[in-house]
């Protein structure tokens, strides 16, 4: 037998809630999947709460809680893990934001809070609002680089600077660009809410007339004239995974906010340029990569995201469909290609996106641990209702990964 | 009806994973229990995480969780539980040690951590020993006392000393004896490490060459010539279980450091000789002494260890058999003569030892209560499978002397 393995694959927002249309069932169990069933069958099952019953939590803090790191002390905040996963380095003092582009009108409303999400002319934005913002005279270092979609990452070095400012994103169409306030009373926050202030004006007057927008107004697609600033943060000094628990930790994600938190808490990053955070990314790629990573890891972590991105659009039947090609592709590849007298495979999920809702919500998600060491209940479904009946019953997400290092046996007992 | 009593039979070690010669089942499943299937399908089952789920947890700790006291506040360490165990009375500045007779060789390399475990001579061995040791201008009194096997107490008495000390039993052989060192930059460390090392040293200087070893090495048995400390300890001032709650309570075990456990929580230990903590032990002596305690005892705690140790030496039959010898003589005769109008039993584990581990894990383990007050599920079996979609579900095991004192009836409400 090889050494002990462990695959854990989150499936980003996959919980849900009843749809009226499939006579209540869930869109994970209105999927047909016999993959993920025959695992669930063989394997044991339950109910997770990643923060407490009810509670809704964003993916970033989820990942962070399910592996086993604590909110308060740990958590950089969005902007830092952005940076991150798109391989800005952040120094010490450095202060990042996540961004949006956005449509805005000359009276600052927001038009588009995504600008329609499709942007290809990103790159040519960032270098016109790369080279804008030099000309202002504002004594720090601004650097903006894309992400995904519309998606952006702002980093700040400087001194003097502080996290503690407030949002400039509303979250909503056809309300002002709210200004960027200091929360607290330090200099260090007011000098930076300013700095994004200025940054913010100086967008809107460089791009508000630029050709790349004349374009884009041409082909009937929003222009690109803002940028909205939220998740402001500071790196922390945390232990990695592996100086934590003596472990080899890989992942494998299409999203730059979980790469980000890959690179924070010391997980190899698996390069896999077929995996884009969409329904259309290639799983077959992700597969692959997880393979590979299970040669020399002891834990591989497997994110897929359009579960979740399909419960913010309420968009049940693509979420259905989208959990079966998972069962077809992962599901299918677990049963048939991972040496089961080895490796342990979980199943779950960050928290739930209910269709109906659109956002998170505090529904707990569904649990499957299959391998070697598992004692088989009697669940024979992989779904929200089927495996509150099984052998992990309804259960707190904060031991997760002390349950996996037992499965690897990698815990020293606490006593003797 | 008589007044309401409690039985508490804790399994050491009993949960287990699957054993693939069993079909998967584990030892415990694939044991034939009618007796304690009965007893399930009359009661109400659950998983128990005596700790939390997934975290390994050693024997001492485990039982002192289990009777609601707190690890860091509570626990005195391994030494002064095996010194109580075996009747040596600690003062409050006592220094106690657990010990293994060892056999070493001349640059102090461990042949065998256990010198064989089985040591007819031990007293004698002891006796050189203390003799010895008193030859030694240590300025503090040291007394060694034989336990079960292998294993050894040592208290040391006098000023000046700390339990700040580290172990010198590295837990491998062909490794040299460890150092005793201090953990903390103390004068009373210091002192007691370096009287550690000087009673080792003396030890292999006295035994190396004794007629007791000639006699051994004739027989071709490992001859002992050092002992490994462990677990340093004082004793520390806690509430005895019937000061905290008002009740009487009765221990039958064959263990040392069991034992060391109940005289140090006020439980009385009920004398029986036949209990040896092996596969040998004399399980009706153990009920016999059951009955007896639960004559003028509110709640009797029977301990059963060979489940353990099975599991630590990778013997899935052996662990079966025992089970199935644990069905018969106290799943029959708790079904035959208990008074089940007034009696609540709980049969249950302190951690799992899995056979295909060789030690400890994390799993939960399979609990089950049965009584006058207790509400029967649909559990048909006494199995980590079957208790999984129980009445208790999977719970922590932190509130279980409550649960206990609520079915004596003996907790005060919380609030009016």
């Amino acid at each position: 037998m090889d050494s002990l393995k462990f695959l854990l694959v989150i499936l980003d927002g996959v919980g849900d809630r009843p749809i009226p249309d499939y006579g209540g069932k869930t869109p994970l169990e209105a999927a047909f999947t016999p993959h993920l069933d025959a695992l669930a069958r063989d394997g044991s099952c339950g109910l997770v709460d990643v923060v407490e019953p009810g509670m809704p939590v964003g993916s970033d803090i989820a990942h962070l809680l399910l592996f086993g790191y604590d909110y308060n002390r740990d958590y950089p905040g969005r902007g830092p893990l952005e940076a991150l996963g798109i391989g800005l380095a952040m120094g010490q003092d450095d202060i990042a934001f996540r961004g949006n582009f956005a449509n805005i009108d000359q009276n600052m409303i927001i038009i588009d809070r995504r600008a329609g999400r499709n942007i290809p002319e990103a790159k040519e934005y960032i270098k016109v609002i790369n080279d804008a913002i030099k000309s202002l005279d504002l004594g720090v270092d601004v650097t903006f680089k894309h992400s995904t979609e519309q998606r952006v990452a702002c980093l700040i070095h400087g001194p003097s600077l502080s996290p503690r400012v407030s949002s400039t994103n509303p979250n909503k169409n056809f309300v002002p660009v709210e200004e960027c306030r200091p929360l607290d009373g330090s200099g260090e926050a007011r000098a930076t809410a300013s700095i994004i202030n200025a940054i913010t004006r100086k967008i809107y007057e460089v791009l508000k007339d630029h050709p790349l927008n004349k374009s884009r107004k041409e082909r009937g697609v929003p222009q690109v004239n803002c940028i909205l600033f939220h998740g402001p943060g500071v790196m922390k000094k945390i232990v990695s995974l592996h100086l934590k628990h003596g472990i080899k930790v890989a992942g494998v994600t299409g999203n730059g906010v979980i790469r980000g938190l890959c690179r924070y808490l010391g997980i190899d990053v698996i390069p896999c340029p077929g995996a884009t955070g969409t329904i259309n990314t290639n799983l077959d790629a992700k597969m692959d990569a997880v393979e590979e990573g299970l040669k020399d890891h002891d834990l591989v972590f497997l994110h897929i995201k359009a579960t979740d991105s399909s419960g913010h659009d309420k968009k049940p039947e693509q979420k259905k469909l989208f959990l079966e090609d998972i069962d077809r592709i992962v599901g299918g590849r677990i049963l048939r290609d991972i040496d089961h007298s080895c490796t342990t495979v979980v199943i779950t999920g960050d928290h739930s996106t209910p269709c109906v809702v659109g956002d998170h919500s505090g529904d707990p998600v569904p649990f499957l641990m299959h391998g070697p060491a598992v004692i088989a209940d009697d669940v024979e479904q992989f779904g929200e209702r089927a495996c509150a009946s099984g052998y992990f019953a309804r259960f707190s997400s904060r031991p997760l990964m002390n349950i996996i290092l037992n499965k690897l046996d990698k815990l020293k007992k606490f006593g003797a």
